[in-house]
């Protein structure tokens, strides 16, 4: 190969028949096929499959050298960083990222397993599906990683040699700009339901709220705690009853690690807010309610057992036990934080969730939509307050839809 | 040239006469001499000079693929590291760094300007000398390298560009274990006068100081808030009473900036607690210390003062005033903490400084050895009390040497 060419549906087979890591999963005779099925709004996604056994299957995710969606010019090297998390990551949690066969980076594609047994879990969660391993899966996950790259366990020459390899500052600008800044001033990015807008005036005009999303935008600038997937919403899930995967690293980099955590459950919150709208239900909704809450809470004591657990394996006299508490009362207080504002900029920001955008009742819509948004600034207004994951989602608990407005113009 | 050789007194001379950009500081017939004039620990310098007029001559520093001192292998990338800092800061504060003529890669050196009117200011304290210059210089200095350095200033792309370039793990690896791990544990480089074994003990027994050590460490490692000099004691300042000059900066790297800022302090601290032991007229000691005291203020609001309204002068709607205070207030704490490390590690741990050292009345050097280790504790124990810079010095100011124990063991 050598050189760059982005696949088509053609070439994409014949990029497979001549990679010889390939050979042994199609039979040299026979018809394969490929399809693009990718939704996403970045990349291409090519699905090669056996034509008389359609399940025999694999698939390709090629960079392109601008985003889908837009046009913007965006850096091929995000693939070189998809692959090598899922090398670092794929040390510590194997059974949770798909399986990789080709990274090949001068074409910037990843050949990889075709997880055609999982939905993404965003939609399920639109469904009201129950899954019964993600939080014991998901806490084990987070764990395992961000403690395994954390100066916790690594050394300080270890751990700067990956800094280093994982410096990513285009797409860190993306989430820098969609997350931390575009929500919280005019720009023309930003879009949202016109029936919340008396509530996007007043956060807009709240500097409180400002002053904390600043502090949290300066953390994710620099504080490169551990190695971060860097966007583990519930769209980069995909999982059924039995099994649970984590894909689409692209955005990793050393970061905070309460930003991966806010990430799942900031999304598992906007589900919450979105049930609201989708299920008229009363009994229906508050019982898959508490459910999401329940797995908040279940997903962050596995995550932190674990981690404080590997913790206090590795021998250090340096560590008073105190520390470990406040290290992790802090890491919960940062995940509050980054779930609030990951949960606004989706509500107010470009990107938009369908939890909440599929919502078919309008008014149903604006009272889903104006209490994710009221959890996500309280949860970055109140975060010091959290001393465990009860506080955390009781905060979700206690908080209402302020739409329709009564009491505002 | 294209590969690595150690110089010598002869072949000093020799490369300084090939490197065509040095041909006009010596005239083509004259004798042109060198001497190893190092003082450090580290590396090689020569002065090389004319014999007709020795004032006209420059330094060579040439770094060893080994510690001079130890026989310790160390990267000779540090120079590369020097040279980069020197450039970078050079954008801004180019009249308080030396004059760099030559930097060389393969042979891991550096041709400098000698600056033979200028004294280590280490030295100058030790003669209770006053640096008219010395608040606003290095305050100026500070404001202006961090500041320009941070995201604040910087675009993320362009800050994750520099980061990249200052990974530095050798020498962070020696800050990390002389600063942050070995004073607190049993270890073979430790060292202290043993009339004060009581109070390390004591120091040693602190559970919650060892906690707030351990976070400064994390914050070390972690908090990749602006270019630090990372070393910046005061034998790394080279004055007089109208000029200042910043040197040595082969420790660089991303890191917090109340790491630089507490190294001035601190080490202005250990001199104040040296002059209890240098000084034994009351009078011109308390006149010493208050000096030093307002020395400290004085350069920190001289910093604090500018840093605020380079902030200021770029607009940025997301920044609401409130933040930039809670900035400065988390960075001055942030400065006492790392200020209080330093002072106690220069104590207890691997490497003194020659401001105690040099005290001759041993009963005088064990009591001002008592007041330094106690103003190091109290300034990290009490960190978050701290709102301005006389709150910090405030600490000094009411601390007394232990010794002798009279309540102790």
């Amino acid at each position: 190969m050598g050189k760059y060419e982005a696949l088509n549906e053609k070439s994409a087979v014949l990029y497979v028949r001549s990679r010889p890591e390939l050979q042994e999963i199609f039979r040299s005779g026979e018809t394969v096929l490929a399809r693009e099925i990718g939704d996403g709004n970045i990349n291409m996604i090519y699905e090669v499959y056996s034509q008389a056994e359609p399940e025999r299957s694999l698939l390709i995710k090629q960079a392109l050298p601008t985003i889908r969606l837009t046009g913007w010019p965006l850096t091929l090297d995000r693939m070189r960083i998809e692959a090598r998390y899922y090398a670092v990551a794929g040390q510590y949690v194997p059974r949770l990222l798909p399986k990789i066969y080709v990274y090949d980076p001068d074409m910037a594609l990843i050949v990889m397993e075709n997880l055609n047994r999982h939905l993404i879990m965003r939609k399920g969660l639109i469904q009201r599906r129950r899954y019964p391993r993600f939080a014991e899966d998901m806490g084990h996950f987070l764990a395992q990683v961000l403690y395994h790259t954390s100066d916790l366990h690594l050394d300080g020459e270890a751990k700067k040699a990956l800094v280093k390899e994982f410096i990513n500052p285009e797409l860190c600008k993306i989430t820098e700009n969609l997350v931390f800044t575009e929500p919280y001033i005019e720009h023309e990015n930003n879009h949202w339901n016109e029936r919340i807008t008396p509530q996007v005036r007043a956060l807009r005009a709240d500097q409180a709220l400002k002053h904390q999303v600043r502090a949290l935008k300066e953390d994710f600038f620099s504080k490169a705690q551990a190695l971060i997937h860097g966007d583990l919403h519930t769209g980069s899930v995909m999982l059924n009853e039995s099994d649970t995967r984590i894909i689409d690293p692209e955005f990793a980099f050393f970061g905070p690690a309460g930003f991966d955590i806010g990430a799942v459950i900031g999304n598992l919150l906007l589900s919450y807010a979105s049930h609201e709208g989708h299920t008229p239900d009363v009994e229906a909704r508050q019982d898959y309610q508490a459910y999401l809450l329940d797995m908040v809470v279940d997903m962050w004591e596995n995550f932190a057992w674990e981690f404080a657990n590997l913790w206090a394996a590795e021998a250090d006299e340096t560590m008073p036990p105190s520390y470990r508490r406040a290290y992790l009362r802090k890491l919960l207080q940062d995940t509050a934080g980054f779930a609030g504002a990951k949960m606004m900029r989706r509500i107010i920001g470009l990107a938009h969730v369908i939890d909440l955008e599929s919502i078919e009742d309008e008014e149903g819509k604006a009272r889903a939509m104006s209490l994710g948004l009221r959890i996500g600034q309280r949860l970055v207004l109140e975060r010091e307050s959290i001393a465990d994951a009860r506080d955390l989602v009781y905060i979700a608990a206690t908080s209402r839809p302020l739409y329709p407005f009564r009491y505002m113009a």
